[in-house]
């Protein structure tokens, strides 16, 4: 018999989807944001219902507890992200993170009590889109920096993430804090596929392996300004010309035949950006991506040459702002998922991650894995991404199991 | 004998510069911005000093008049704007406006009344760094287009231009207001040269004999938001990496061996602008100048043929915003520049201008022409921009006898 709402939690997750609603469905909820607060506030309205307690550490995670007949037992974990792209969807992340409640939320309706602890955790910042890099509240968490590492990094408005922390740590100060960092015994995250290969199979859950490795780089090309009008061609040291020839040099030097490297420039800006001066800097991001450690050691550090080859008379520099090496997730927590997901009666396979999750980090400190449910079209970054009522609660069933078996 | 004042006129030059100082002796003073309206405060209150008349038109140009022995007679006008680039210099715009109140400061000081009446204005939004197109104020003075043609451009904070020039119009509602438009008998404009030739020759006038002509672009490119991680390159619609193509292809199209044509990309704005999101819009601006009216038109017309042989799988558009045809200026005001310059005893020469100006569209209503001063280095649109205050006042000095020549 399954245990889990699809109604309950398919109205949640639409809950949680009207703070920051963008047009076409779309979720604009940035880390530490007001926004960020208010979804925070509805999980800790939820929590309180089942009698969960609730506290926050230092990196602003927080953390939704749930007792287990051994208390003292290392707890189990599951958990995921508020935070969205700019121009996100209402299921990344969110929906990893409704799941989880709904675990405990479901456990606590039927009556039954774990030998574990079960958490649930909504990670800061895992997107990064508003400060890069991404995941700054699970690797706080698992020792990977401390929670003060990325202090100066600042936003599009200038606005940096200390400050934008301190700021949403004052909003909470009514919720009880937790040292940072633990140990659980282990830890599964549910989230939407972003790829295609569920939905053009017809399967319904992904039992996923591991994830790929993510390099990530921050390229700044300078030159000088110059009056557009009066400044020759010939004399002009141009940052937008060079930039554009370093991306396409780029494009071009991480080319792969089998089309499995990512590579993307998404972020970019120039200064002083008017129409009528030439740039005098820009600054561009690189996202790079592999299933393989060697592969994304070897193209990463091409990319201070290939920028070097495509200078005429500009400065450039490259630094390295992230690195999650790719991982394979525990066997025992595999085998979980996937005798959880045929216990349910679900379709299933096994299937890689192409996006980084809080999981990449997780699995530092103890036995972990992921579940995925499939995206329409492959859809995601996107106010388009969709995944169906019940798809969804096939994942948060499977959760549910598993999140059980490894508690029991 | 001089009649311009040279300390008087670099006190309110640095008494200007005070306003939105930036690092290394630069100006970011925005048009409609309040660091705009406090320097038109600042020339309001110079205005009363001598009992000049103080008026705005609905296009916010600000009028300084003072009357001749025939007020009926037809004006003689001389100005320039207060507004400069994002990361701008002391003198553009700024040394027009204040050499032309120093002109009627010191005929005041000196009780000469000329004929006709002399007007100093200073031009709205010339620079089109915050808001493009530039000249909005002066084209609409000289009817190109109705003051609201460009209510819907926005800044790079999504403020509309109507919405920024209401609130100005708003803050100096105290202002009296005079009708949009008028038939001067004469334009003469100062201005720094922005170029080196002066510097380099040792010349302490030039006698500016026309304006280059412009043309502004702006380019659209639009593919599809996909995931950084998982998207695989051969199905992106990447618009950063299109656009990057159209840019360079742009810049080769554009090559003229005799480094006359002027082709400049100052500002890109990415969509989202994420760093794990593919753009699915790049929108840049082109700047495009050159001497000849044909020239300027054929490179003009191939923008939209190279950018769509650079498209693989994006869509793209290519839209006009501004463009202002190469002019000539008068032959009487010229000679009148000419003859002021040798009179005073100051070296001087022809010169294009490769800059445009609010004289270009000036010359559409009445006789116009200009003087430049000397630019160190050529250096313009820059914090580093400087030209000696004993070179500004020759240049006053010579715009006070041409404007007296013209209006008796």
């Amino acid at each position: 018999m399954n245990l889990a709402s699809e109604q309950r939690q398919w109205n949640r997750l639409m809950d949680l989807a009207e703070i920051g609603a963008i047009p076409g469905n779309g979720v604009n909820r940035g880390a530490l944001t007001a926004g960020d607060r208010a979804a925070r506030r509805l999980m800790v309205g939820w929590a309180a219902e089942i009698g969960a307690s609730v506290s926050i550490d230092e990196a602003n995670n927080l953390w939704l507890r749930v007792e287990g007949t051994d208390s003292d037992a290392a707890p189990v974990l599951t958990s995921s992200h508020l935070d969205s792209q700019p121009k996100g969807g209402r299921f990344d992340g969110a929906y990893g993170v409704v799941a989880g409640l709904e675990v405990i939320t479901a456990l606590h309706k039927a009556g039954i009590v774990t030998r574990r602890p079960i958490e649930v955790v909504a990670w800061t910042n895992e997107e990064g889109s508003r400060f890069a890099p991404g995941c700054t509240g699970s690797m706080s968490w698992a020792g990977v920096h401390p929670s003060d590492y990325w202090d100066d990094v600042r936003d599009h408005n200038g606005i940096y993430y200390a400050a934008a922390l301190a700021e949403q740590m004052a909003a909470e100060a009514d919720l009880p804090r937790r040292p940072l960092g633990s140990k659980p015994h282990a830890y599964v995250e549910a989230h939407i596929e972003q790829g295609p290969i569920l939905e053009a199979e017809g399967i319904d859950i992904g039992v996923v392996t591991g994830i790929q490795g993510s390099r990530w780089f921050v390229v700044s090309i300078s030159g000088e300004s110059a009056h557009a009008g009066t400044a020759p061609l010939s004399l002009r040291r141009d940052a937008m010309i060079e930039a554009s020839r370093a991306i396409l040099a780029l494009q071009e030097a991480m080319y792969d035949p089998k089309d499995v490297l990512r590579f993307t420039v998404g972020r970019v800006s120039v200064s002083p950006n008017a129409s009528n001066s030439v740039a005098d800097n820009v600054t561009f991001s690189i996202d790079l991506r592999h299933p393989e450690a060697a592969t994304l050691r070897v193209r990463g550090d091409m990319i201070a040459g290939v920028v070097q080859g495509a200078m005429r008379n500009c400065e450039w520099s490259v630094r390295e702002t992230f690195n999650a090496k790719p991982i394979e997730f525990a066997p025992r927590v595999i085998s979980e998922v996937e005798r959880a997901a045929e216990n349910a009666g679900f379709s299933h396979r096994l299937i890689p991650s192409g996006a980084f999750h809080d999981a990449q980090f997780a699995s530092r400190v103890c036995q972990s894995g992921m579940i995925f449910v499939p995206s329409r079209a492959g859809i995601s970054h996107n106010p388009a991404e969709y995944t169906s009522p019940s798809q969804l609660a096939k994942g948060t069933e499977v959760l549910l199991r598993t999140v059980r078996a490894l508690a029991d």
